[in-house]
This record gives structure tokens, sequence and C-alpha cells, in this order.
């Protein structure tokens, strides 16, 4: 780390142009921008080009550095950012430069796009979001798994991205935090007499997590993004770019399309708590459910397709086999929405699609109701057999 | 790899000498003894002292330079027997000396104990061995698993065994090989027509091998010995040490039981092929049945009290949670079990139990036996739910 050291604005402008990106005759700006909870994210633009530069500190950044963090989770984003460049490169930014040493690296500007999450509060539509993140999941996955790569390869891939101290944030606060009253929650205070009184009285919750908790901690399955909600997601009616892979890690396979259905399920219930007409609600949420039928349909479609070109694991090539894979996968996907809806009702990071809602009463209600509805789904998820319609069928029973 | 040499009788006295285990002036001799199938094994001895000096050479042994092995695996081996060593010390050889660069390490001579194996085949019993084997699985498997480890350092002993090339051996000899006429595989003639009629047409069990297999690919429980059949062990009445941990990894916990216990069912069946009396084969299998009903018992007591008193993850300390893991681990704990039964009649390398049947046609009819009874063990596996009796009762249906 000897010749690490902090950006700042200015230092940010020198040390492009020590790369080259932008020339030294330039008078650039740079602006630090970073609204996520972990790195610095700085934009330096002239009149004839603009660049991100992200950096990491060795702390978490909305905490300081009471709470320490590996600045290696910046090499391990580069390089998942680099893998992804391979399978899916239409659909993560471009990366110019890297610095190991400096924990940072370069990318393209993606201002022209929205973030997903803030679209989705004020109903945006995205006609090829379901095409273009179901080829993202579908070939991450695929081509990062023993069913493609050299068992021998694979293994580096596994030592390449360990990655214990952003493993550790989501053990924490998604399989852990949100099951007791622990100080880090976040907990609206008219919703604290519902997790005392019920919800952390219920024991079997508990279990259910301990079980998809260890399985995050052993099942190397293949490269994970790792925080893929609709926050870590540009988009606009034509592009998709997944970013933020600091989470990246050899993992679940499911917990990534887990993560995106609980995500895209709260801000389904999230309308129950905002002043809009029925029909219009009732039209955003057919979208949702489209929304999350497609990618579930692209992905099998697509997972099949690369399972059936690409394998080179001589023992797992049967259809039976790849059906039983994927009913496992189906339940352990539920049950990573669920815990994600959960932990973004109390947990320490919450979404803006219910924390928008102003009144702390109505927004109790609400966040009571995506706890129930991940409960029902987390406990039945072993029935739902690869079946996303009975997943549509349950919430539409619990909010419609 | 610039300082590394390969030893041979002269060298590893000079080079003992160098370490100054033994003095200078001794005049010690050196056989080469080893009788695996990897690496080279020097008993270096005069008349105060006597120690086992391992190297690695860059190739498997028993075939040659045209089977490149890393000669990492002693570095592993020597890493996992220290390990071994704080956690269940009684049980594994003491280790005087390591050179990770000659790929090497110095042992203590262990001449005095038999190869369980060859007691085996001669009706030894070993009063102490359930309890010795059962302390080392349920130890070893515990406090290297998440249960106890702070998950951070867990994922450190990932990475500092990752052994691909030794892990590769496994997944081609255990669970691909015996499934299909691959070259590698060692047939007895007489069997030739059995596999082909009958064991290569049976889909099914390519299946239930290819689930095994993914869970041995990426299921990181626990540090492994990676290799526990009874030629890995030495015992007497009162000792048992394990040895010969180049195949340790991170892997599936119930892996090592269910080598263990598929080599002692081998053994098991092995008796309807030789001359000895009802009685004395009644007796013996009598014992193999209490070594494996023993053996279960303890190390669930053993497991269940190290759980109790020394699990630091705080979302998987439930009766319940427990109760579910073990029912689990008893299934795959079964399903390896199985496979290394088949890997042992007509893959690459075979059991001495079997082999030294001197009637290939004998040997065949046994083989067979062992072939059926893996395959009823392997397809009910998920149907005896934690309990040992079931599958001894299984055992006698059968063989008796």
């Amino acid at each position: 780390m000897s010749n690490y050291y902090p950006l700042d604005e200015k230092e940010a402008i020198l040390y492009l142009k020590k790369t080259g990106i932008i020339p030294d005759s330039s008078t650039p700006i740079a602006e630090e921008i970073g609204d996520g909870n972990i790195n610095m994210v700085f934009n330096v633009f002239d009149e004839n080009k603009s660049v991100i530069i992200k950096q990491a500190y060795p702390y978490v950044r909305c905490v300081g550095e009471s709470w320490p963090l590996s600045i290696d989770r910046i090499r391990i984003e580069a390089d998942a950012l680099e893998i992804q460049t391979k399978i899916a490169g239409d659909f993560v930014p471009k990366i110019y430069y890297r610095d190991n040493t400096m924990a940072l690296f370069i990318m393209e500007n993606l201002s022209h796009l929205s973030l997903m999450r803030l679209g989705m509060i004020k109903m945006a539509k995205y006609p090829q979001f379901t095409d273009h993140i179901s080829t993202f999941l579908a070939n991450l996955s695929f081509f990062t798994s023993d069913f493609h790569m050299n068992p021998i390869r694979k293994k580096e891939l596994v030592k390449q991205f360990i990655n214990p101290d952003l493993c550790k944030i989501t053990e924490d606060l998604i399989f852990t935090d949100p099951f007791y009253d622990c100080e880090r929650n976040n907990v609206n205070p008219p919703l604290r007499s519902y997790l005392e009184k019920v919800f952390w009285k219920k024991e079997y919750l508990k279990l259910e997590s301990a079980k998809l908790k260890y399985k995050f901690l052993t099942n190397a399955q293949c490269l994970l993004h790792g925080d893929l909600h609709t926050g870590s997601i540009f988009v606009n009616e034509n592009e998709t770019k997944v970013f933020d892979s600091e989470f990246a890690f050899v993992g679940p396979h499911a917990f990534d399309m887990g993560l995106l259905f609980g995500n895209i399920l709260i801000n389904y219930v999230s309308w129950d708590g905002k002043d809009y007409s029925e029909d219009l609600v009732k039209d955003y949420r057919d979208y949702l459910f489209y929304t999350l039928e497609d990618i579930y349909k692209q992905f099998i479609e697509k997972f099949t397709k690369n399972w059936k070109a690409e394998s080179n694991e001589i023992m797992i090539t049967s259809e039976e086999y790849l059906h039983y894979y994927l009913e496992h996968f189906f339940s352990d996907m539920i049950g990573f929405a669920s815990l994600v809806m959960i932990r973004r009702m109390h947990g320490l990071a919450h979404n803006i699609d219910i924390d928008e809602i102003v009144s702390p009463e109505v927004r109790k209600d609400i966040q009571i109701k995506v706890l129930e509805l991940a409960e029902e789904l987390l406990m039945k998820r072993n029935k739902f057999r690869n079946d996303i319609n009975a997943v549509i069928q349950c919430v539409k029973q619990n909010i419609y």
C-alpha cells in the first residue's frame, strides 16, 4: 500500500493527466459524485470527454475510519468487470484503465442512463431490460461455473475472488442483523413494536435464513455480481449497464437473481403506500410481473442453450440433471429474494422505493406488508418447483 | 522451483544431516519405502533414530513424467498436518521439519503401527479406532467450518487449500471414469461384460454421481483429509494415526467419512470370496457393523458437543438447524461411500481387500456384489434419514 494515496478532486485531475486519458493541455473539472455507501467516485470532464474514476478508501465511506475495509475490493471489482466484459460486454461499463496499487479504475461515464431504482419509483418501463439482464445472468453464471470451466481454472477463479470483507457485509446485513434487535439495524420507530412482538419471535424465520446463509458461506458455484439490486443498474429504453461489482465472489448461483427479484418485489408492494390511481398501479404491477416472468423465462432459455452448446463437464450434461439443478436454483433464488426484502425493511440500508413514503405510519404498514410477503415466499420456496407463475400467484393473493 | 531437486537415498541422508535432525557423525541408512501411488517416501535411520522424509516429485509416481502434478501438494499436506496437529494432534504423525521449496517434510516413523487395510484383510480388530477416528472427524470438520471459524479467516483457509491438481484426480477417478468405458479404468476382464451390458447402461447412476460430483466441486464446508481410506491410516490396539493428507482441501463435510465407510463396506463384502469359516466371517462382519455404528454415534456426539460449546455463528445454533444439517450430511456421506465402493471395483486404483482374491471369476462375482450394494445405497441414501442402523439393515439384506 506504500504508493497508495486517496484522491481528492484536484489529485483526480492530476492522476488522469498522468494516464494520458485526457491531454496535459486540457483544463477539466472534477466532481466527487459517489452516492453509494462504500467508495469514492469522481466525474472528471472537459469539453470533449467525461470519465469516471472509482477509488476505494481503506474504510466504509458512509461510516468512516471506524469501519475499515480492504481496498483489495477495487482489484476484485476490476477483475470482475474484465470477466463480465468478455462474457456479457454489452451490459457493463467500459473500463479504460486500472491501478491496483492506487485501488482505482477509470471507466466510461454512463450519465446518459438512469439509475433503475430511480426510474422505477416513477413507474418507468424498460422494454429491453428483461432481454439484457437475462443474458447477463445466464452468461455470467454459466461461463464461470464448473459446467463450462476446466475445474483447475475454476479453482483459480475461486481463489482470485476470495472476498472476505465484502462477503462479511452481506453475511451480516442480509442474513443476520434483520433477525434480531441488532444495533446496526435502522428501524422505522412505528415498526419496532411489530418487530419485537411478532417478527423477531419467529424462530422458524431464523432457521430458514440460517440455511441460506450457510449456502452463501460455502457454495462456490459461479462468479456473482454479489450486489445486484436495482441501484446497481443503469438503464434507458435501449441500454442496460450493471455496475458496482465490488461484492463479486464465487458463490451460490441463485443469489444475484434473488437480489434483483427481491428488489422488484419491494417496488411492487411500495405502491400501496403512495397516491397513484388504481389503474396506474395495476398497470405498473402487471409490468413488474411481466418483468419477473420474462427474465426468468429468458434466463432458463439462455442458460439451457449455453448448457447444451458449451458444457465441458461430461458427468453433468443430462437434461434430468439440468432440471434437478434448476429446481434447486429456483427455490434458493426465491429464498434470497425473500431475505433481501426483509433486510431492506429494517436493516442498515433501505430502499428509496419504501423510504420515500413520508408518513412513518404509512411506511410501517407497507414495511409489514413486505415482511409478511417475504415470509410467505421464504416458507413456501421449496414448493414453487421452478414455476415463476406460482410465485406471481402467491404475490397476487397477498397484494393486488 | 529453482532450488528444488529430487532426493535419492544418498541425497536424503545429506539433506537430513543439514537439518541437524541426525548428527554429522552418524552413518544412517536410507530406504525408499513409498508404496503409495504419488510421492517418494524415504525411511532414514541409524541406531538411535528413524525418521521419514516425504517428498513430491513433479509428476505422479506410479505413472511417470507423462502425468505431471504440482509439487505444491506437499506444502498443502504439511499445512493440513499442522492444522490437524492443533485440532486432533493425537491422531496424526508428528512433523519435525518442512521445506516448501524442496517440496518435502520430515516426520516421525510410524512403523510400530500397521496399515489398517492390511490388518483388516487379516480380520484384525482395533478397539480404540472408533473413538479415535470419530474425534478426528468431528474436530477437524467442526473447527475448520463456518460454525466455528470467523468467516474472514475461513475464506483465507479456503484460499490456502485450493488444491486443483489433487482434486482433479478425485473428480476423475471417483466421480467420472467408473461410469463409462474410460481408458484409465482397470477392469478385471471377466467383469467387463457386466459393466458393458448392465452397469454402464444405468443412466440414473451417472445422474446421482453427477449430483455428488457437483457438491465435491462447489461445497467449501470444512477442511478435509481428502483421501481417508483404510490405506491412509496406521493403527494398533492403542493408537490411530491418519496420514497422507495431500488431497486436503475445503470441501463437502461428508466426503471423508464417506470414503472411510465405503472402504469398510468393501472389506465387508470381500469375505464372500475368501475361504474363512462362516463363524469367523460373521464375527468379523459384526465387528465391522459395530465399527460403522460406533464411529457414527460417537461422531454425532462429539460434533454436537463442539457445536454446543464452540459455535461462533449466531444464526446457526438451533438444534433444529443441526438436525437438518446432519440429515443432509448423512445422505451425502452414504452417497460418497457408494461412489468409492464403485471406483475401487473397476476404476484405476483398487483395494487389496478384493484384489487379493486370486480367481478372476470369483473376484468378478464379489465385484458385482459390491457394485450392486453400492447402487442400492446410492439410490436409497436420501431415505436413511440420519439412521446408521437403517444402512446396516440394508447391507444385511443384501449380504450376510
